[in-house]
C-alpha cells in the first residue's frame, strides 16, 4: 500500500476492540518513531509505552473518559524534555561521535550551533521547542501506523499535569505532550470507521507563489 | 521500499543539485501533506510552494545563507494560522457537513467541542497550537518525501519575522513556522550524504511502563 493509500486508510479511531497489536508491528512502529527527524537530530523526548490495563484505566479519566484509553492495545505517551541543558547537548554530541567514529573535538562547531540556538532561550521556549519535535515524531508515527495497518488515535485531549503526576514524569525531566492509542478499530461501534475523510481541497491548502 | 527503509534513506540534505522534482512527485508530496492528521482535523496552516529562483534567492539570507534555499527544486513554507476564530471553525464545520452530506446543525456537538477547546485560549496559545499542527504535518511530509525518494531538508533555521514580511504572510493571517527544501542530493558535495544516521538507541528512547 502506498503512503497516500495508507494515509487515506487511517483515521482517528474512536472505538477499538481491545485486540492486541503484534510485537512485530509494535517494534516496527517504535523503530519508525526512533528514526523520525527532529531539530538538530536531538530527539528531545521519550516514548512511554503502556500496556498494563490497570494503568490504562487510571489514564482514562485523565483523558476525559475517551474509550481508546482502555480499548487500545498499547497507549503511547510522547513526553518532551522539560529543559535543554549543556549536559543533554554533550550527551548527544557524544552519541554523534560514537556513531560516526569521530572525536568530540571534531564536532565543536556542531555543538556550538546547537548550544547557540537553544541554550539562551527561556525554559518555556525550550520546553515548547521540545514539544514541537514530539509533534513531528507523531506525524512520523501516524504515517508508520498507517503503513503497518495499525489503527491509531492521536490524542491531545487529556490533562497533562495529571498524566505527568500519575506517570512520575517530573522526576524523569519530562512532560506529556501527546498520546497515541494503537489497536484495532471496532468498526461495528465506531461511526467514524466509515465516515468520509474531511480535508481542505488542495487549492484551499496550497499556495503557489 | 518500506517506510522504515525510506526513513533510513532520508536525511537532512545539506547540498542539492538544483535538479527539479517532477510534477507528479510534487503532487504526491502535497497530497500526503493534505492528508496529514491535525487536531480536530482543523489543518490550521497553509503550505506555500516556491519555485521562483529570484524569490528563493531573497529567502537564502533569511535562512542564514543555507544553500538548500537556492539549490532546492521547490521550497515549501509551512505557515500556521495567526489566530483561531469562530469564522474559521464555522468554515471547517461547513466543510465537514459538505463532505459527509450532513447538516451543520447535526454537527453542533463537534463544533462545540472544537470551540470549547480552542476559542478561550490566549491568542499566543492558539498560534502555538496551530504551529504544533504544522510540525505534525512536517512529520507526514518527511515520511512521504522518503517514500517518494525525494531528498529534503526540514528547516527551522530562518528568521520568521523577515520571511513573513517578504511573503506578505501577515495579510494572509499566517506566520511561518517551518520550511522544507525538496530536491536532489548533491552527493559529491554533501558530506552528510554518506554519514551514518545518528539516533538514540531504542532503550534510550522508549520506556515500557
Amino acid at each position: 500500500m502506498s503512503l497516500i493509500d495508507s494515509l487515506s486508510w487511517r483515521y482517528a479511531t474512536k472505538r477499538m476492540t481491545g485486540n492486541k497489536v503484534s510485537a512485530e508491528k509494535m517494534d516496527a512502529l517504535l523503530e519508525a518513531i526512533r528514526l523520525s527527524a527532529s531539530g538538530f537530530g536531538l530527539q528531545p523526548y521519550k516514548i512511554l509505552v503502556i500496556e498494563n490495563p490497570e494503568l490504562k484505566a487510571k489514564i482514562q479519566p485523565i483523558a476525559y473518559g475517551q474509550p481508546q484509553a482502555v480499548e487500545s492495545s498499547h497507549l503511547l505517551v510522547f513526553a518532551a524534555w522539560n529543559d535543554i541543558t549543556e549536559t543533554q547537548i554533550d550527551a548527544f554530541i557524544q552519541l554523534v561521535a560514537d556513531t560516526r567514529g569521530l572525536s568530540v573535538d571534531m564536532l565543536g562547531d556542531y555543538r556550538g550551533a546547537i548550544a547557540g540556538s537553544l541554550l539562551g532561550r527561556p525554559v518555556e521556549d525550550k520546553r515548547n521547542w521540545a514539544a514541537r519535535q514530539a509533534y513531528l515524531a507523531m506525524g512520523t508515527a501516524l504515517a508508520a501506523a498507517g503503513e503497518l495497518q495499525i489503527d491509531s488515535t492521536p490524542m491531545e485531549g487529556f490533562i497533562p499535569a495529571q498524566l505527568d503526576e500519575l506517570l512520575g514524569l517530573e522526576a524523569m525531566g519530562l512532560h506529556s505532550v501527546l498520546m497515541l492509542a494503537v489497536g484495532e478499530r471496532d468498526a461495528a461501534n465506531d461511526f467514524m470507521a466509515t465516515a468520509t475523510k474531511v480535508r481542505y481541497a488542495k487549492e484551499d491548502l496550497v499556495i503557489n507563489l
